[in-house]
């Protein structure tokens, strides 16, 4: 594994707390305002885009390029700055932005630091509820209203107790993906669906115990890395390998129910 | 419809918002703390019971004791306490229990007031993010950070631009209802799952355009058909006919939606 400085950690989760100020300041005013929603893709695969998604990555790309301008950037609107540098910042402004168009508070701003290409520091902010994930190689931590300090995942081990998620059943990559999670689903005590990235937080805290997904990219989920990984959980995608690429993503609770769970997916 | 006068109204709204003040109070600790979640059915059906369930619903009957001791209780957890009254307290202390044991915020706290059997005054209360809609003869109104105000629904009119939302798939009491759903949904622009009390609210302040379910109590629905009607919406059962004693749920953003609506569902 990847390692830096602690006292580069520490500068670099600074600076990822100032983005997480920095890009609420201009998402804030959009949520259940009035949104210029354009679809970027054919309508049938409604991916929406809002000016707060365009502001909100522009804001924390012009910090970067003022402040460590030598760092790679990747970012869902405006794609990948390529630098020669081992930094690389991922971003992805909204992560939810069918949640956020909705007016449910179930999205949330990413960002990630990978160092040779390891995500190594990761953030979730949500400025609505006042909401923040964040984790280092020091260890995992969430705040919000009457809380501040670690978050773990639970000890679940076996499916039947456990709670499994995914963002909704429309948005597997395949009917092959759907399947197999609909076969896994049918082992677990609960099935949820809605949540994007704050299903991997929810996760972290130990309130749920599976998140399954798939066609996620990697802004979608690489910030999200470091956060259940120091939280004690596990997550890979469904072929056990690196998860920050994106693809089809399973996160767990503990490496025995990752282990069931893989079985099942992949049988 | 029925009516009271404008000074009950008055008196009842001030009286639902001490009591969702004083159950907020009963809920808070236990939200993402440690729950003592009974399952009073069979384990397949998996519907928790928690402790603060029980003792918020216990504050507000207490409280309506004192000061209503005339008035007639329907809650979830305690039943039914029937008067010779023409009101009668409509109460569920966490609409949403599995979002609410899951960590999730999309769950809140109902209470309505039925006059002569007609939903009359409603109120849903989210702690956690500080949200409340409430409604009565006088109008819909919410808060969030940010806002404080009248809500209404929006203008959307026909299926292909329409957002509709149900709890969970799982959650149809049959397997006809969720056929009927899975064609409806086919016509829309989005599904999204996940809400329960939460989606009613989005819906009368604008922010989807359907909400579809079935198997609801009484509880589960009446303190939200005056927020959804006041705003501009319409709500009924599948039938077109009282929404107030649960069951088959069809809530949407103008009439000429619910109609064509029904008329899928029905067909």
């Amino acid at each position: 594994m990847s390692s830096i400085h602690a006292d580069e950690v520490q500068r670099f989760l600074t600076i990822m707390n100032q983005l997480a100020d920095l890009s609420a300041k201009e998402i804030e005013p959009f949520f259940r305002g009035k949104l210029s929603v354009e679809n970027k893709k054919l309508k049938r695969t409604y991916d929406p885009v809002t000016m707060a998604d365009r502001n909100a990555e522009q804001v924390i790309r012009d910090f970067l390029a003022q402040n460590l301008p030598s760092h790679a950037i990747i970012g869902e609107e405006f794609g990948t700055k390529e630098q020669s540098s081992e930094h690389c910042w991922v971003i992805d402004p909204i992560d939810g932005t069918r949640a956020f168009i909705m007016g449910s508070p179930l999205w949330g701003t990413l960002i990630g630091l990978n160092y040779q290409n390891e995500p190594i520091i990761g953030l979730m902010n949500q400025p609505f509820t006042k909401e923040r994930f964040w984790a280092s190689p020091e260890g995992a931590f969430a705040r919000w209203e009457g809380y501040e300090g670690p978050i773990e995942t639970r000890q679940t081990t076996t499916l039947d107790s456990a709670i499994i998620t995914s963002t909704c059943p429309d948005l597997f990559a395949s009917a092959q993906d759907f399947q197999a999670f609909e076969k896994l689903r049918s082992h677990c005590q609960m099935t949820r669906y809605g949540g994007d990235c704050y299903s991997y937080c929810l996760l972290a805290m130990g309130s749920i115990d599976l998140v399954v997904e798939t066609g996620l990219q990697t802004y979608d989920i690489a910030p999200l890395v470091p956060i259940v990984r120091q939280a004690g959980g596990v997550i890979s995608n469904w072929q056990g390998k690196d998860p920050g690429q994106g693809g089809q993503i399973i996160a767990a609770a503990t490496q025995e129910l990752h282990a069931k769970a893989i079985d099942i997916l992949t049988s």
